[in-house]
């Protein structure tokens, strides 16, 4: 396990496994094998170097801590890795061993490693993405004509459809999987610059070497070395901290409305999930609390992340470091909080009749606005607003619902009967037809979302 | 000027305007009046009432301290915005104040605001990328056979061409042009979805109302109210982060050359400009400092823009406040950055003489590797990296130059005599032959960019 | 004002003021004349010079725009000030005029002045604390025996008390106070170096001159020029952010204690506060919205002041101004939130009724733990608890409440009936009892900080 | 190892240990051993009991990967472990096994094995300190009269003693040091609250408990529990971000003094430290970069401690998980910063004969201010400061030396010549008798840091 024990519980062992030790030597490895490959292929080193550097690029017959370790005097990992590599070429062939890493540098090695990485953590990100948003998507269609409150500021605002937050939320998470695809189109990308950038060592077979190398790793080949121009790179880190920031927003309206006293949503249990010995009533919500702390340290990772852009003249100090040592930690937030939800809405308890409670207890005064629309129609908006106004003051005073206040002002007052049509007020105060705007809006976007999604 | 004394001295006066009271309020009343027309149109509200409503929509009818004071006590500003423009309404005509920001709320005036502010920015922006990336294109072209010093890790490493450098730092400059346009089609949209996001009040008019804002403001419509899904207003504020990232990286590499004991580049100076009474000698790079000042602060903000996002149901409490006050912050750097920068390469000398000095000082020793691969092809590279090796360190030693201990001791040696061209040596070690893989790669990308640009 | 709209919004014209453009640019006046005076008083430059200088030292008579405009090409906001600081003296004294910034350099200047402004700064924040903590402290005092829910990880957990919850805020803002005084008393102090911290324009004479500037402007000496040192400024901002967080915790429980569900606490309204026309039963927590955005904030301004501290060699470039820029932000963020959780506290509704209501909700649940405990002396722990197991299921499917279901199980089981004091069981589920653990506690920290507080 | 490899690369194996996987579960058992014992000491729980669950407390007997991998579910680590500690009691003793963990909480167990488990950490720090500080002091006092350029704005400025520089950079490390400590008094606090932070079930043993429990594990009693009130520990964080800071500023400076060009400075070499094998001149300076790399990180870490404070309730859902996984970030790179400058000041070469170059390369227009000091006091300031004026100018155009320029110009002019005594003008231009100020500061901040660090 290559992240504290403090992450280990934030993330998932997939992600973890992306990013290990191992995984990234194998694919510094799989580097050298692809640069000897295609340099042989261009007739820079002979085939056989390549044959038998290619032979021994195995990262399970190294010892991995010790090249990490010497990594540390080195001043950077590749060199020791490098070495440790021409020493196992040499065993069968001094002369291959030269040929070793040929017109590459450390940071070839390591930037395509982490390209290599990354490209394996988008997959599980997408694919966790697409589970994620087909389960919102079924949920939303379920839900298109379930009332639910509204909440603005942190109070009860008006009734809305619970399939129109839904969708809400599912739509920045498909935003952020086609945008991920198409940064990943641009920033997974071969290094391949040598020394400074120029690949002088190759001469005028720098170009196809990259090719052959792209090719073989299937990567894209990039307009110039990337070593310390990392804008491509930065775009796709923070496409991962946008998409962090929308899970986050997702968990905590998750957390709020899984409050006791609202339980309109409530996690799975069971299985020794989120349970409490001493509290038998608590629930608690860990995956809305995964995802809320991958979203709580996101904009931090990626701050740090453009916080090394400046990286000096061909191959910086420092930054380069740490931006690498930065790189993994919004990906292994990211999928723990994609995963966490998935888990979370596999088993959501939506409580409809809850909902319906917490709506009923505002004593209909989120529909005030509908019936003040409503009676505009009748007597004008001056004239709505002024009854409205006083009403609604009565009914939090008297602890009463403002349909029966409505009803009875009307009724008392000869003149309003006269306009207003006593029949319909119930309608005003009848959640479900309160969530009609929502639902069309819903339906319609919906309806597009699926379409993408397909 | 509503930026502080710091601040104001890092950006320019034309974004500063962007930004402050004036404009925005100006905004959210362009909002207003868009929404007052596009109502009326639709026969939502009367035409009479849009007419009067649009004919006060007019920031300096208005007392804008005022109006900011009163937002403090109300918790959103549009609150008393909307309250001064519907005393100025009714003032023309009672029944028409009724109509003022009719379906709609703070959040939709205040957002579309911004959006609008946000592309007059984005506007800055994009012209003076323009006018910086054509001066780094030309200088480029100027330089590409001119040899500098390649760096890494701080420290002289080889020699490349200057023209290539400038390369480097122009492509992400202009792919950064490229993705702020792409980001802005997505991010310009029209907020308008009233109190919960479901534009309830407009009834089945909502989309038409929409439709008609947006295109009165020439704005896009979205595809729901993005009141608390930030997503790709987000993507717009990282990309001018990272872009502010490129400018750093730039400005580093400017402020390390323009050192007086490096001195290749140096920023123009006179005219009040980076001088110091005390030490006459200095020039100081007055256009670096603003870039890096810039560039120091630009994760930062976009950190607090992402650690905005998870804003609670259908409007949130304080981070929605905190993305607003945020968010200029990165447009006032990375105009500050830019303008800066062009006013450095509008005048940027380029001491070639000195860049040839500073790699005549290293005695041959960048040219190493070069030598080193002669070598190899005639004595193996084995045989070629012992020799090297010896001779570089004997030339550390004794302050010589490696072409001279590489032409001594062929000559004394029969053997190598034999088999090296020692004709060849001085080639190795001529500084413009060097830089022929950097000019190539140069030339390719230049042409490319070149293109783009047009 | 020298905030933008949105940042005014979220701090006070007080702390504004403190930061505004003219209180600068006069702060650093002081700094030159308190300079002239002390280097008059030294014998490094005649007394007329002094005066002369000390008489047109005032903000008042200066184009503070021009001389910010001027600024941004000099590369510092001291240079053009020196230049018409300068000019007004050699209207008087042409000699004099030689004697300006005698030795001293532009961040001696603006670091100076931004000590005497952050003591202002400090001032008011001390005295916004005083006031919270003592309405903090008053309130604790009323409701020491308040029982309210306890809850963690956003779930009711147990009973606590409300005073406990009081005392739980107050103590980390008393403590914020200490330790701002403690900084302060470190990082206040003047700064005197010259061009590269040496003073050494003022051969023997700098200590001297440095001792009597400080006591005139009521500073510390510092023990080095800390023009590229600012750990001791540092730890002051950081101290200004936590504090921050701290405001921010208990904004967070605020917000979420008025949650209209929950009800347990409501800011203050009326008079244009927190109100919304479209939605008359929403009163939104507008001083809680403050504090969360300076919450939201200070990290990042936090990190940025971090990120400045890597100033190169004697006098930084981009980094030392960028730190100036920041540094008002967290002042600014933190009296805000002050001001409005003072102003929220000065008319908090506590609904004691509701927060028992709230208990009540939770059927006995939230006292399962203490009748576990209590049945555990009888008979014996594990017995205890699986009985109260089987209890607290049955309670939650059938919506009965626990101290009856516990009732009913002892009278019908004679083995229980014999071993348990069925008498007491009601005074288990007393949520007053229950309080009885936090009220001690919250007694003995509430007498401890009135202690502190006198 | 429980760190990426990227980040074991930038920290210390000692660091590594103190937060790995083993010595947090080992701490956490110390912690629950602590409690048995107080416990028992009160009479809460049998002496039997206690003796029993302390001697499994041992991390050696249990599968910790499991354990982490049942708290992802539970939603804590402690819960599993707790979980397994129970079980393994039960071994023994099924009726000691009720007793495990008795009144504590989760947040307990982990707050206090972090607690711990930094007592470690900073140890480590200020040993490194101890040792780094002692380096500094030791070379300052051998090069308190070394000339050496101070350079401002990154460039040359004037004349300073290296000395000088030595102490500036070692006077910010004894303060943090200094703080260190004084922050760990404070913060180094056991965690003991239960549930809801009320410790209700030890009833009024509560207090008593704490201390025995503070006693055995040597740290202090907090006033009240900490679960969500996280200053104290907030400030221990910050200073540890502030003192990154400050050994970034010293990697900054070295590095800028240790490039190729300006070579004043070299980090050690040999035994594969920092060596480029294609580019045999380099000297990478890896012990900067080490310390680049955690400056460059460390205010992203502090923003994410501080990101997480605002804590729900009683105890946090997300921000206190994301505080434990962020919390080691910072001690990680700190000490890899002071071990990798301690390496690089063990072996420091300090090349004065090239201090001397760079300052005999600048023609002497370093002393230019000094030069106009003398003449002044002869000539009046604005006579000595047009003719030094012209006279930098010229030899800025014709490559001289100004003390030679100087000399001819009083030569050349008879009034001058009477009026200026030409044999001091060698001595304004002694890069020795340049550093007279800054030695004597030097000498007299040196002296009152040797006597701290006794």
């Amino acid at each position: 396990m290559s992240v504290s024990i403090f992450d280990s519980f934030l993330t998932t062992p997939e992600m973890i496994k992306v990013f290990d030790d191992t995984s990234i030597v194998q694919a510094m490895f799989d580097f050298e094998e692809a640069l000897a490959n295609a340099e042989a292929a261009e007739g820079v080193i002979p085939e056989a170097a390549a044959r038998t550097i290619a032979s021994v690029c195995n990262a399970q017959l190294y010892d991995i801590p010790a090249i990490i370790q010497a990594g540390r005097r080195a001043g950077a990992l590749a060199i020791p890795l490098v070495k440790e590599l021409t020493k196992a070429v040499a065993l069968t062939n001094q002369e291959s061993a030269t040929h070793v890493h040929w017109g590459s540098t450390s940071q070839d090695v390591l930037d395509t490693a982490m390209v290599l990485a990354t490209r394996e953590a988008l997959k599980l990100i997408d694919d966790g993405l697409g589970e994620l948003t087909a389960q919102l998507l079924k949920l939303a269609d379920q839900h298109l004509s379930t009332p639910v409150l509204a909440r603005t500021l942190m109070q009860p605002a008006q009734v809305t459809s619970f399939g129109f937050k839904l969708v809400g939320w599912a739509a920045p998470l498909m935003r952020a999987r086609e945008q991920l695809r198409e940064q990943s189109a641009r920033a997974l990308q071969l290094q391949l610059g040598g020394a400074v950038g120029t690949l002088a060592v190759l001469g005028d077979k720098g170009p196809a070497v990259a090719q052959r190398m792209a090719d073989a790793l299937q990567l894209k080949v990039a307009d110039a070395a990337w070593h310390t121009q990392r804008d491509e790179w930065m775009r796709l880190g923070m496409e991962v901290a946008v998409l962090t920031g929308s899970l986050g927003k997702m968990a905590t309206d998750l957390s709020l409305m899984a409050q006791g006293e609202i339980a309109e949503l409530a996690e799975p249990s069971g299985n020794g999930r989120g349970g409490s010995s001493a509290m038998p009533h608590k629930r608690n919500p860990v995956s809305s609390m995964i995802a809320l702390a991958a979203a709580n340290r996101a904009p931090q990772h990626a701050a740090a992340l453009l916080a090394a852009m400046g990286q000096q003249h061909e191959r910086g100090l420092g930054n380069w470091q740490a931006e690498l040592a930065e790189w993994p930690a919004l990906f292994l937030g990211a999928h723990g909080a994609i995963k966490a939800l998935n888990e979370a809405f596999a088993g959501l308890i939506v409580d409809t009749r809850r909902m319906r409670r917490n709506i009923d207890a505002l004593q209909g005064l989120v529909f005030a606005e509908a019936a003040s629309i409503y009676l505009a129609s009748a007597i004008g908006r001056p004239n709505a607003h002024a009854l409205l106004e006083k009403l609604t003051q009565r009914v939090v005073e008297t602890q009463g619902h403002l349909a029966d206040a409505l009803t009875v002002a009307i009724k008392e007052d000869p003149q309003l009967s006269k306009q207003i049509d006593i029949s319909k007020i119930q309608d005003l105060f009848d959640p479900v037809q309160a969530t009609g705007a929502a639902r069309a809006l819903a339906e319609r976007q919906l309806k597009s979302l699926q379409q993408d999604s397909r």
